[in-house]
């Protein structure tokens, strides 16, 4: 290994050559073992993984295998290590890597496009048209870290160096591990438009996404930003994150028009929906206003259907968004090192590497409450 | 009359105090009767109507009520006159009118925006809020003619400046009534981007809109644009306006993947939906590439159940257009000048005024190959 | 008058047929005078003014005209009335307005534009093609209060619903006017793309434009954001504003290199050019990053040498901004409301109407440090 | 070499050992040599020159280096091919590509970018924040071919596939090398917004970029568009090309007169300005509309003294292009294949590798009419 390697390394940070790292043998099967720790090349570097969070993908992918797999028939991807919402300290430099520096502490983004596909020059890296095509004799560079590519439920991770953002020292590993949940509605927000202070917004679906959702909007000015969703508890801390207005549909006769009433008749000029269902989605398109639009933040399972009749009549647009995207995480990042809201509000449990079979059960059935629960590596 | 009107008329062009016009009464219930001449108040001027085409929407106007209406559980429209397809000769001027001349040619665009509401404001008229608000106590100014305010199934018609596209004398009367519908499509592609020179489009359903969507795909330089229906008398005119390939679904076992056969695996950059079936849609889901694009031109009559997963996982986006907008028509007549394409193709039939229920019978049950019929009402 | 007037009127708020205004004569020749008040029509209502503030280009227009009259050689704007940072109570609607109500406290921009002209029709309202074609026989209802039309040193004003923003009950009257300016900085973000948040701005020119420049670009997440000087006492103003970093370019032998020490040898990502010389101008563009943006938010009163060869090798874009445009005055006053800035900061001094001679002395000679002075027409 | 290439080639087209390569020593001093064949590595293919056209730039690149360089007071960029319009056929494929097959023929952009830049990122890679790192111990991966790496004087050359577009069966080699030049201007009217039709177009300079500027504004349907220049044979090319019409600016008194005589008093929406002279210059700004948008496309040499009050009053927006960019040139390129415009007739002279001392002198002088100037590597 020592031979091949080109970059450069530091002796503050002795690197060894395995570490811990969770593998995935078949669905709902992993297993903690010693792997062989990897260099970076050209445009790389080494993170040695601080923290880890579970995102509700990851119980797909463990489960099921990732979404694009799943859907393109793929076999179930075995034998890698998922886990995307990662953070950690650079520990090693790849090649004329000059960008950072060994002992930054970095977050990261899932997604490395290809560099030459025509998304990727279009900048939209995470549409890349060569998306999993990163083993093989096809070798095109596209790396999905934690979906195609090995993720961050280990002790060190090789990323592109474009997939890290630095992360300041008064930021807790904790929250910097939300980084790129908080990009990934910061990405929605840009292509429904991204100047949006002063205009309504409405999230439905309080989890991390629809919760950092709300403060975001509200970071870019939104107003009124108002949370719709089934549990007080994470309406209240949608409140603390920067909702102007909650409604628990539970309690709601009429959620399309409660919104209404807030927003006025003609219907409010954006929706994040992240809950994913058919109620929630058709609520989206029928309180959207003449010329609003719709992000579509979650993953639904099947087919839905929705009244495209009132997409038409009403211009309204609707955004597919599978991830972050287009550096929208060093936008939200820049909001959360201003403070402008505190994304440790849906950070809930901590947990050591060792433990992941039981912090993947408490995001599943959401013992003890658990929104956001982040794996310690080296703890 | 005389007395109150402070524009300007010419000798060249008597205007009679009352003109024929047809009359919706109960669903399907046209007169034909003798209606007061209005005359052109500020920014708008008098045209007298030289042709007017039908559209698919006309016949659902006539049968059920303009779209927004039914929709909204308005009453059935009754005592107004549809059609909004229509072209002639200015007239009268309102008064400060200097944008246009008496004896000038034009042809019209439906919408005109009430010109304060948000998104007048933005330049997205067609998105008015103020929508249908032109009558009665809050007479906000916004007109879409044929839908909410009198159309041109008639002789004389008020429209506003800002609804007026100028016609060159080398164009005929019938193919300048389908500047609007060539101007749909350009609103679909200008909202998609616009710029689609290189890049490929597909076009499912070769109505007038599907045809002249091609024909514009085409003329802003598309390639390959590929066009999808079920009749090979159409496809064979979309060839015409510019298709390079076209598929008929009769014949093709899976019309995806003979989209893909010519574009390549990825799936084409753009659709241009104008079938408006559950198929269709998912279809046009199904075959656009990693971050492209769909317009959704038709208006299906109930909601549908659409592939919602496979659109966030693949970044695509979908944007309803409810007609012409932000100016597209002056894009689309543009290139008609030019004869980059000619649109008079897709018309068939020519009728009188007196024969409007012929002519909306033809147009209903597409007699005689019928696509698209004008009415000339003073022939 | 009564009889002519459709709108509507309240009790809680007498209207008098006279009000006291100051009319412009020759140049720099102003008189404080009783005039008519007059009502409002469609889509307008009638402002009792609260507070006006001064800003440069009234002096400007005071002595020499407004700029756009003087460059085009008209004749000076004699018999009006200047002023347009103005802000107040409605107190009369007109026919079929609904959008406020009798007692809403609002301030104003400066333009509305004729709603139909090329520029209007994209929501470019004030780049109007009609700009100042408001009177005669020539009347396309563009309106620029206090440019072309009478403005706000006097005690009633008629506005167009267009130019209206709600000001809610804690902000004063004395901040509600500098709305406007806020968001003329709003609008030249809007157009450099506005998503700026983590990118790098530099505002060149502490005036009241460059100061709410710093603090709009920080509510934005800029960062850091740099503030260039000549003044200690408006750069620290600056820092409270939201400035991350101040530079006086009299402690600094090179400012260009100033700012690269900060932001990286690349240069900046952004520049807010507010201070009109050739200088200024020339440091911004030679500050300004490949692919970089500048926006020239000042008057120079001349042409100006300019490194084009570096703005080509560099691809640098430039956009000159006249004011206020693309409702960015509504996102402004929203950072506002939010308490994001207190622009408050900038404002120095008080005057009531009579007093407006002596105000615009301390404006011009910059008395006790004025910055933004405002007049109570009504203390 | 063999045995460290882990690409493609074959039989049809062996790959000498040896080329024939123009080389620069001091300014203006070129030596013909035998330099050695490079290899693709990955994302790369190697190109056999069939044929390289003359740009204006590479005489100033020959006598004075890259304009980049010379702005940055760097060193003369000695022992380089010069040379960046070339075209040929795919002779052997870096590892991993199958984006393009041995045999096909192929014209170039000049650059590739970085790919980990924030501008590459956002698909701006021509404006690449590491432009000529591409050498030595701190290699981003930057190529602008001609400029910062060898070029096209030659017989071989490797190439980024990102800088690659097929060229079809039926389009000269001496026509493809002119891909570039047009994909340059559509670059320019790309970042002006692109959607021109309709719109009114000025050209300024009848150089290369001029004559392909006005093709490629005409086939985007701009209308009208005016060519301004100072020789009628060179205006006379720019009718064939699409100009509906010329200006001589020896034959006219005031020439932006000229241009509001046809466009109308309010001036024209967009200016290409390819010139690069005060005159030139200030010609554009003064015909520009209120809202109008210029690009600059020619390099001047010194600064230059501009009406930025008329810009800032006027809100014009002015973009500097230092050449293609957002994949342009895959834009242009269809406009071609679909023979919109015959980009050939910029074509004047053809010489083989030897003789580009003289045909430099050709260009330079533009002895014989010389406009566009071909060299054929193998004839």
């Amino acid at each position: 290994m020592a031979l091949e390697f080109f970059g450069k390394t530091s002796e503050k940070f002795p690197i060894p050559k395995t570490m811990k790292a969770w593998v995935l043998g078949d669905p709902d099967n992993l297993s903690l073992i010693d792997k062989q720790v990897e260099m970076p090349n050209k445009a790389e570097v080494l993170v040695k993984i601080d923290a880890v969070a579970i995102c509700a993908t990851d119980l797909d992918v463990i489960s099921h295998g990732p979404p694009a797999m799943i859907e393109g028939g793929l076999p179930f991807n075995k034998n890698f290590t998922p886990g995307h919402e990662y953070m950690g300290t650079v520990v090693a430099l790849g090649p004329a890597v000059d960008e950072f520096e060994i002992g930054d502490r970095v977050t990261v983004e899932i997604h490395s496009g290809c560099g030459q596909c025509k998304r990727c020059r279009m900048g939209m890296y995470t549409s890349c048209h060569n998306y999993g095509l990163n083993y093989g004799e096809v070798n095109k560079g596209h790396r999905a870290n934690g979906f195609t590519t090995d993720g961050g439920f280990k002790q060190y991770a090789v990323n592109n160096i474009n997939t890290l953002i630095k992360v300041p020292d008064d930021m807790s590993d904790e929250e910097a591990t939300l980084v790129v949940t908080a990009g990934t509605t910061m990405y929605g927000l840009t292509e429904l438009g991204g100047l949006i202070a002063g205009e309504s917004v409405v999230v439905i679906g309080p989890g991390p996404i629809g919760l950092l959702g709300v403060a975001v909007a509200k970071a870019l000015g939104a107003g009124p930003v108002i949370l719709i969703g089934t549990r007080d508890s994470r309406l209240e801390i949608g409140k603390k994150l920067g909702a102007d207005h909650t409604l628990n549909v539970k309690n709601e006769a009429n959620v399309i028009q409660a919104v209404k009433d807030i927003v006025g008749t003609k219907g409010t000029d954006y929706v994040v929906e992240c809950a994913g269902t058919e109620q929630a989605l058709n609520d989206a398109i029928m309180m959207t206003n003449r010329g609003g639009k719709i992000c579509l933040a979650a993953f639904p399972h099947k087919p839905i259907s929705i009244n495209i009749p009132h997409m038409v009549i009403n211009n309204i647009y609707m955004y597919g968004i599978r991830g972050e995207g287009k550096s929208a995480t060093h936008r939200a990042i820049e909001f959360m090192k201003q403070k402008r809201f505190d994304a440790s509000l849906v950070h809930t449990h901590t947990f050591n590497l060792d433990e992941l079979p039981k912090a993947l059960k408490y995001a599943r059935e959401r013992i003890d409450n658990a929104i956001k629960i982040v794996i310690k590596p080296w703890s």
